[in-house]
C-alpha cells in the first residue's frame, strides 16, 4: 500500500507540485529517496504519497500532525541543503501550498 | 504550464490518491478527461493538478473557492455517475482528503 495512513482529521497537509528539469537524475532520486528516510524520522510525520510523470511533473504529498511540526521539517539542515538544490537544479518550477485536512473518505480493498 | 493557477490563499484543496486497476485504459482516459472538462466549467473551480505513475498510483488534486463549490462538484449528476463506474471498475482504492488550502509559495521560471 503506497498511501499514507493517516488518522482521523484534522490534520496536516504539504503538497508539492513540481516540474523536473533533466539534470542529474540519479542525484535526484538517492537524495529524494534520503528525505522521505529522513521525514518519516521527525516529529509530526504521518505519511507521504508521491507520483511523479514520465513528462517530469509530479505531486509529493506529506501529512503531519501540526504546522509547527511542517514548519520544524522546513528548517532542518539537511533539508534546507536539498531544498536548495532542489531550486537551483532539480526543479524548473514548483508550488508548495499548506494546507488543513478537514475530512477524508476512502475506499480500500 | 501544468500548475494550477490559484488565488492568494485561503481557498479549498480536493487531493484525490487512487491506484487504478488495469481494466478498461481507453474508457477511463475518455471519462477523466471529460471530468476535468465538466469540472472546469462549475462555479468555483479554480484548477487541476495531476500526476500517474506507471504502476497506477495516481494524485489528483483539484481547487475550489469553498466547501459549497466543492460538495455541488462531488453531487453532480454526470461526475457521480463517473465515481460509480470509478469506485466498481477503474480503482482498486482510494482516498480523498478535503483540505483548506492557508498557504503557498512558488518558484517559477
Amino acid at each position: 500500500m503506497l498511501f499514507a495512513n493517516t488518522p482521523t482529521p484534522p490534520y496536516y497537509a504539504v503538497i508539492f507540485t513540481s516540474q523536473r528539469t533533466e539534470s542529474d537524475p540519479t542525484g535526484y532520486h538517492t537524495m529524494a529517496d534520503l528525505m522521505v528516510e529522513l521525514a518519516s524520522k521527525q516529529p509530526g510525520f504521518l505519511g507521504v504519497e508521491s507520483a511523479r510523470e514520465q513528462s517530469g511533473l509530479g505531486i509529493t504529498v506529506s501529512y503531519w500532525d501540526s504546522l509547527d511540526s511542517i514548519q520544524q521539517w522546513k528548517e532542518n539542515l539537511s533539508h534546507l541543503k536539498a531544498q536548495e538544490k532542489g531550486k537551483r537544479d532539480w526543479y524548473s518550477s514548483y508550488i508548495t501550498r499548506i494546507c488543513k485536512v478537514e475530512r477524508d473518505y476512502t475506499k480500500s480493498n
